[in-house]
């Protein structure tokens, strides 16, 4: 297998992984729990529940795979703290696009080649991207793998000892 | 640039971005802060900045680049939970050995080769490798960044709000 092959395996299987814990530990906790916040003032579960969908829902434009499938959910998760306005998200819609943005991630990362993982994501120009070629698409994975890394660490804290 | 290098690139850039982050955070935190649990019933940041520097340290002969500086963390950082045993390490001795660690391996990170990063690492043998290629050093690297990431995470909470 060529190293650049091996290489996005490697990095697909590492988001792949870090999804499925999320995945699980947001199965494993009620509607309640995801109500509490994940340590005394700071975010409860369903804000960064909400965070996490709007993050990688951003991928889906980032990537040039086309439209955000839920754009309203960037101003209340993502540009707004958690203590600015009542959020009347549904919990039970939250954990539907959930699966549902990560599910279209999915297909759209197996339709795409090795080489072009390697071509430039859509916040850096053509020309930027010469001078700078790790600002591909490879590299957006990498860096959200280790955001839901980050927060994954807060939310398992939602869990009984 | 080849792609294997800029890949290397990528993800050598990726941990030492974690890497500088959770340094700002320790230096931002005083012995007193890192001795509060980051929340209730959870780990001490003493505790995860000793766990930090023995899976680092443990990185050391994972990659073949010798003897781990500080064996004698393992047992009371990774084997046993906070709960199992009052720690006497100080806490200015783990800033140090925090420092050391991630010193090391950077020079042993810079000296290597971009073909020597796809090499196997030390716990998968030759045989299982020629089956399992993408058990090589990077993917360790890789695991490390998303471990780190998770986290400070949970240490980010240690500071005020």
């Amino acid at each position: 297998m060529a190293e650049q092959e091996l290489l996005v395996k490697m990095a697909l299987t590492s988001w792949n992984d870090q999804l499925d814990r999320s995945g699980k530990l947001f199965d494993s906790l009620t509607d309640a729990e995801l109500e509490q916040h994940v340590a005394p003032n700071r975010n409860t579960g369903k804000y960064l529940l909400g965070h996490l969908i709007a993050v990688h829902d951003a991928m889906i434009p980032l990537l040039g795979f086309g439209d955000k499938l839920y754009p309203e959910l960037e101003q209340p998760f993502v540009r707004s703290p958690e203590s600015a306005q009542p959020n009347e998200t549904a919990i039970s819609a939250l954990r539907a696009s959930w699966n549902k943005v990560n599910q279209t991630l999915a297909s759209k990362f197996n339709a795409l080649s090795t080489k072009e993982w390697f071509d430039r994501h859509n916040s850096v120009s053509p020309e930027d991207f010469k001078k700078e070629p790790h600002r591909n698409k490879l590299n957006v994975l990498l860096s959200r793998t280790n955001h839901l890394s980050y927060h994954r660490g807060q939310l398992i804290f939602l869990q009984k000892k």
